[in-house]
């Protein structure tokens, strides 16, 4: 581990006094704040390294408003209930604030039992998703790891059990690690080799002497931050002139026959059988256990919600929750897209159903242009990523598109208006949308075409006549939810 | 029990269909809904009474973005390091949304173990005043106690040990219920009678037949929710037409001698060991498990933010979170006032640091005409509510208020126009309050005359010299602190 120690930078910061390192990172923290760029800091490292003499130095000057330490080393029951990364999402900084996180997701590469674990590739990619989309929306992320080497980190703990505060600063991982040093160091070189990204590197610092390692993460996390925000704006500036060049391969709207239909008393015959059987599937899924995120989009009018409510007729309503989204909140704006919904996902047996979801990412957000070029087309990956967690978990995730045509539309929105029960649902919004068809056609098409993937399947569905369409959702749902188990009994 | 039961009211919905009520009820519920009145819906009673066949009919014809069910019948872990009922408050309906409360706060006075518990009394005390708070926010709250006798309950719980839903519709209560079946019915009629208030009464539904059952429930539903939403459009149009008649006892404010001073080696000398030692019983706290909330309030530019700086300067950052409070967003101004701040409540050990607080209710929205006379009125008392919860959870509960007179106030307002680093710090907001001193200091008297209690000091803080200031918070926090710990010790 000590190869990865680079000594002259270690020098460089030693000079300066600690309170001195201090005042500079808060000033440049505040100008993070000023320009609503969120920090996020993490620091790992071996137990009895430091880690609590360092983060209260690097918070010694920051505005106590503005930051927050998030402390993680440990599972709640809770938090196995969801995708693993799910409780660091809901936890990154918001515009303008910092969050330090007291160990992070890495202590979940760092523990023992998951040395050899089949769970570290994917824990790794998880990593590498939230630290990519967290880049790539403007935030400054350093990470530091603390190095003690054996004798040190001994003469630590001896010291730390005749302390009074033993337990908050001394658990059995300490002597575990003493006592498989050599082990642990093999493990946790490989862990930051592996996890040492362009957008986000590892410093390794040396802890040996608690001082020295402070001053170096001080003058350090002053150096990133001010290299930080420079890279910030310079992206701010580059986010307006982007182009790119992508050519949709096919039309997967327009060629779709949207005649379907069936009669009124294949309708009624098929019906409630199948809300039943769609009860009884989803009671399977919560004695198992396994979560369910179902989405679902569509032009407006296309009968989203209706499908929605039949579908769950019969189910017991403690085992879903329906969100309708609609336009963020401050708070969620505050924060990379994405976190509104991690926010939402569904515990381990129960049902989330999305109507509209986080693809108003590439839709309205890209066709209104509430998001600029090249964020919206890095979504897609960030969408795909998402769901990979989701499924990875080993939860259900299915999208349906209900499509109507151009005229269908304009019949419902004017039956909408002359009811007084439904008015309410038409607004001057669906209108102005209404004039940019082709546009969200066109944002639709490459929406379909580039995140419909096994793990989270589109599944088209044909609207026009709204009985027909309920159906096939019905039909649908309990085909993918039946093979969705087979899988998972294997 | 059954002698709680009304069997005419029973007999009045018997005639219609369930599927004609639930219809009915949707109607009603779209009301609220364009309306943007909350409704919460209680169902509790016996185990295996059936609320799960309930619930279902009364959702069956609500928008199924518009609702939600929540089920509470057991404590997490997690839910013991917060006061009681702070898992309730955070999951309070928001404006025209439904929850329904599948069991509810009712099933910690409904246990066994409490049937002479200690805490029974504090336990309703609490319930009540979350169900005052709520109703006086134009909240419609419907309790259903479903009852079925010993033999039905017996007959339900045989037939469930055969099928195969047993795991989520059966526990080892429902056996001990059937096995002392008078000793419960006993204690249900006495806390059903203590919590059946004038502003939330209970309806006792004949449960014996599941069907009969919901139609009852569905035939009041429609009623009261009927009722409710004459009564919040009535309470919305007395609001207009409040007169108080309050008289300030004293003028706090105006009595105290803002020239305290103290010297500047007397402040060197003093503010390091204070910090040590405030640093030194925050972890006594975590240590102990207590969790501590601290309120600073004051006119601006006082220096509560700089107070908070000192206080914590020495304290071990994972620890504490200081909220910066500001105004409500979106999704809090869509709840009660309080909800936002049970969501902020700090876990057992941890300290939340309140910069602004609550206490807005009083002042900013009453000043600014935000909240109307009689919700703030109202509003002294619901915050010692809240403020007891805390208390009696084992929490200490401080606040500070910070003066300083109109003159230092507008050399401040100089000051921080003059420095870039501070020009932040000053708005024209703070300019427009500083016009209505008068009335700002008329609303924080009364505050501090009406909510100075023994659970939940004020402490006032002579704020003209910062360094008096600033020492005297450390020192009045330390005693109070040690004084709570001795307390508790008994």
């Amino acid at each position: 581990m000590s190869k990865l120690i680079d000594d002259n930078r270690k020098k460089k910061f030693q000079n300066f006094k600690r309170s001195e390192l201090a005042e500079r990172l808060g000033r440049v923290a505040r100008i993070c704040n000023d320009f609503s760029i969120p920090i996020l800091i993490i620091v790992d490292g071996w137990e009895s390294s430091g880690r609590g003499y360092v983060i209260k130095d690097l918070t010694r000057e920051f505005a106590a408003k503005n930051y927050d330490v998030e402390v993680f080393d440990k599972d709640e029951r809770e938090d196995n209930l969801y995708p693993f990364i799910r409780k660091f999402w809901i936890n990154t900084p918001k515009k303008g604030h910092i969050k330090i996180f007291d160990r992070s997701f890495y202590y979940k590469l760092f523990e023992k039992k998951n040395f050899d674990g089949k769970k570290l590739k994917k824990r790794i990619d998880s990593i590498k998703s939230i630290e990519k989309a967290l880049y790539d929306d403007q935030t400054i992320i350093l990470k530091f790891f603390l190095n003690v080497d054996k004798e040190e980190q001994k003469k630590r703990i001896e010291k730390l059990e005749d302390s009074v505060k033993e337990d908050f600063y001394l658990d059995g991982l300490d002597w575990d690690q003493q006592e498989n040093y050599k082990e642990y160091e093999k493990h946790f070189s490989k862990m930051l080799e592996m996890t040492d990204l362009s957008y986000s590197p590892w410093d390794i610092i040396d802890a040996n002497d608690k001082k020295s390692a402070s001053k170096e993460v001080l003058g350090l996390a002053i150096d990133k931050i001010t290299q930080g925000i420079e890279r910030v704006i310079r992206q701010r500036e580059e986010n307006e002139n982007v182009e790119r060049d992508y050519r949709l391969r096919s039309n997967i709207l327009q060629a779709i026959d949207l005649s379907k239909a069936i009669s009124d008393e294949d309708y009624e015959e098929k019906k409630n059988k199948l809300q039943k059987e769609v009860a009884e599937i989803m009671y399977k899924y919560y004695e198992k256990g396994i979560s369910q995120v179902i989405v679902f989009e569509g032009v407006d009018a296309a009968g989203k919600d209706g499908a929605i409510e039949r579908l769950i007729k019969e189910v017991d309503p403690r085992l879903f929750e329906v969100h309708g989204i609609s336009a963020p909140s401050k708070e969620e704006l505050d924060h990379n897209y994405l976190w509104r919904f991690y926010k939402k996902l569904p515990k381990d047996g129960y049902v989330g159903i999305f109507s509209r979801s986080w693809y108003g990412r590439v839709m309205v957000e890209r066709v209104e242009g509430f998001a600029k070029v090249n964020e919206w087309d890095r979504a897609y990956d960030e969408i795909l990523d998402m769901e990979k967690q989701i499924y990875d978990h080993g939860s259900l995730i299915l999208k349906f598109f209900v499509m109507i045509d151009k005229d269908e539309q304009l019949k419902r929105f004017k039956d909408r208006q002359r009811e007084p029960d439904k008015q309410y649902k038409i607004t001057d919004e669906d209108w102005r949308n209404r004039k940019k068809w082709d546009q969200y056609i066109e944002s639709m098409n490459e929406m379909l075409e580039r995140t419909n993937v096994d793990y989270a399947p589109w599944i088209i569905v044909e609207g026009n006549q709204k009985k027909y369409a309920r159906i096939k959702v019905m039909q649908e749902y309990i085909k993918h939810a039946k093979e969705h188990l087979k899988k998972l009994d294997k």
